[in-house]
């Protein structure tokens, strides 16, 4: 095999360096300059091994080898660099890697042609720019000008002005979007976290689903006032509304299903002070599951619990669909032909997974037949510094990709 | 009678007018530009009406009539222009302008000698520094020059350095405090924050005791992860914790008295990400009662609260108690002459009430006989820009508070 642990475990390290927050995990916001260190690096990476890298209108990049031109059909696999803050090293990262790998192996092998392209795709996370796989849905055209216009980051620039720094050309992101013929198919590899493929101890499997994601905002108005004088029973307190709703999400989720998951991520509120019963509370809602059906009830479910939760503590609520994203299920011949590819190599058969978090895959998926590797995460544990997956078991994704492609 | 509603009406709005937040409340944190305004305004209304203005070494202001030395027995009144963020317009500035009035009224009246010292109180919210109360205890001697140095607003300046350009002077807060002998006693006019004397179509009540006062810091840290990976079961959810804990914190103080209240009414949550697990939580507790044997239960019933939900949920607690104020019962002789004043000048009997919200007279209680004046709160809000006091009302504790102190 010409794959080599030692350079996927460099490149890890080395984009693991660009980093906000040394010692801290990986913060890497889209268009910051580690992001960018991290961009860079790939793309010297990928010309060091004689491949040519183009920047997209919405700063995603892509490399193909030299050898194989922009218009000839050829497998896509990529993933992200950014990160959530203070999260891990390997989550996006190793979707990127796995695929440099396979241009340097197929550069020393002298296949100058081998029909793959790189993607790295900007603001999967989300985390930066209030809404994720931002550059996969701009590159599938299912998020346009407007969209990137308005969404922005913390320094209140938009997607659009703060990427032009970073390749962002506005008035080419319409245009310049996924032509189906030049790919055979997208195959994502992504470290699974969460805790099913390593606690069996297996290290790689096949996904053949992505769950689809609802997201909410919800603001929960009450009555701000003095934590001394104003009796238990006279309170109208947003936070304890809040944690009411908490605690029924996290109850409602197992009811509707053993996959569903339903989380409070984000909460703000004010005026926050010790000696103030709290006024307003705004919360996020994340709620997810592989099934269409489950995601419809589990949707009805939470707009009443958050009218009848408010209304008996006579609290106002307002709560704002900000994304729903369906369940997708991936390509069918794709998923066989891995297996196929994993047994050849010795590694299958594979394990078939549905993947609870959102991967820009997902986004590609009604474009391009796609399907997913997930590699084994230590104790499922993901957004942390504590991430971490066996160089050996990324290797061993790369060993099949790397059999898939060269067919 | 002497005294002028209109005058009160006035000072109040005046003071409204210093607010770093106009049309969203009252914003005056002690040491800030509006928080100077407002002592300032209150120093040159005293000159005005020829009385005598120190600020002490905590950058509390004193004042007297030009005709009464500072060495004679006087009456003490005062409270505070700080305010809470988005607070209101009532909340201490009225305690101010009470005795600010009665000074105004004796000038006039030609009583240059009314045994009467107004003080403004720095920092009685606590929420620019972390803790209440903090210029009267540090005339009360209570709270030295360390913990002043150490208390620090959101730039990360000390009460000292702080305070510096306002009055403070370090090397004399130990020496300049409160000397006995001067003082008839301490009436601080406040009001109620509570609805209990506004429902009741009551104007003005005595206060005969100052609930004490817990507060608690705590840290809950769970393990951020990502919120579509980790399955329910897997999850050590921090906000979840936390909120289990602010519900079971709303039950306790029902079961604990009917007085006592308990409060989380800050909350920081990290990394705080819609898509991202909560890995830690802090939150503040705000713990009250009038009677320092429930005090003590509730504490118990706290500290075993935090540690059982946190261990059941498998996250890590710790709980810091950050402050201790026992309950105060206020001075029965002073509350009598209240009394006999207010029914001189046709407005009593009077109803005793006690304080749920600690005052700068709790502080004091232990070193001057004191007691309070309550005024009717409109609906019981405060801490909340919808505050509201009638100025006929405060004129009413006005004039009780001048039949005592002209005797």
């Amino acid at each position: 095999m010409p794959i080599r642990i030692g350079r996927i475990q460099r490149d890890i390290e080395a984009i693991a360096a660009f980093t906000a927050t040394p010692g801290e995990g990986a913060t890497r916001p889209t268009f910051s300059a580690e992001w960018r260190a991290a961009r860079d690096y790939v793309a010297d990476q990928l010309h060091a091994c004689g491949c040519e890298v183009r920047i997209d209108a919405a700063a995603n990049l892509h490399a193909r080898p030299a050898g194989l031109s922009w218009d000839e059909p050829a497998w896509l696999s990529g993933s992200h660099v950014d990160t959530v803050p203070n999260g891990g090293d390997f989550d996006g990262v190793v979707g990127v890697v796995v695929p440099l790998e396979l241009l340097r192996a197929a550069a020393e092998e002298g296949r100058g042609n081998l029909p793959l392209e790189l993607a790295v795709f900007a603001e999967e996370e989300g985390t930066t720019f209030g809404l994720g796989m931002l550059g996969s849905r701009a590159w599938a055209g299912t998020t346009g000008f407007l969209a990137l216009s308005i969404a922005h980051n913390a320094a209140g620039e938009s997607y659009l002005r703060a990427g032009q720094p970073h390749g962002v050309r506005a008035e080419d992101i319409a245009a310049e979007t996924v032509q189906r013929g030049r790919y055979l198919g997208m195959v994502e590899v992504h470290i699974e976290q969460g805790a099913s493929l390593w606690r069996s101890g297996e290290r790689v499997a096949i996904v053949d689903a992505i769950a689809g994601r609802r997201q909410y905002r919800a603001r929960l108005q009450g009555h701000a006032n003095h934590a001394g004088s104003t009796s238990m029973p006279d309170r109208k307190d947003a936070l304890a509304c809040a944690a009411e709703l908490i605690l029924a999400l996290e109850a409602l989720a197992p009811e509707l299903s053993p996959r569903a998951v339903a989380t409070v991520g984000e909460i703000a509120c004010r005026p926050n002070a010790i000696n103030v019963i709290p006024g307003e509370v705004d919360l996020s809602i994340d709620f997810r599951d592989p099934d269409n059906a489950v995601l419809d009830e589990g949707h009805r479910r939470i707009e009443a619990l958050v009218t009848e939760t408010a209304a008996r503590r006579g609290v106002i609520s307002l709560l704002d669909w900000s994304e729903a994203l369906p369940a997708e299920a991936l390509d069918v011949a794709i998923c066989e032909r891995l297996q196929a590819a994993a047994e050849r190599i010795g590694l299958g058969p594979l394990r078939r997974a549905a993947s609870g978090a959102l991967h820009d895959a997902a986004i590609l998926a009604p474009y391009i037949p796609t399907a997913m590797l997930f590699v084994a995460s230590r104790d499922g544990i993901s957004h942390n510094p504590a991430e971490l997956s066996r160089f050996e078991d990324i290797a061993a994704a790369a060993e099949v990709l790397w059999e898939l492609v060269k067919e």
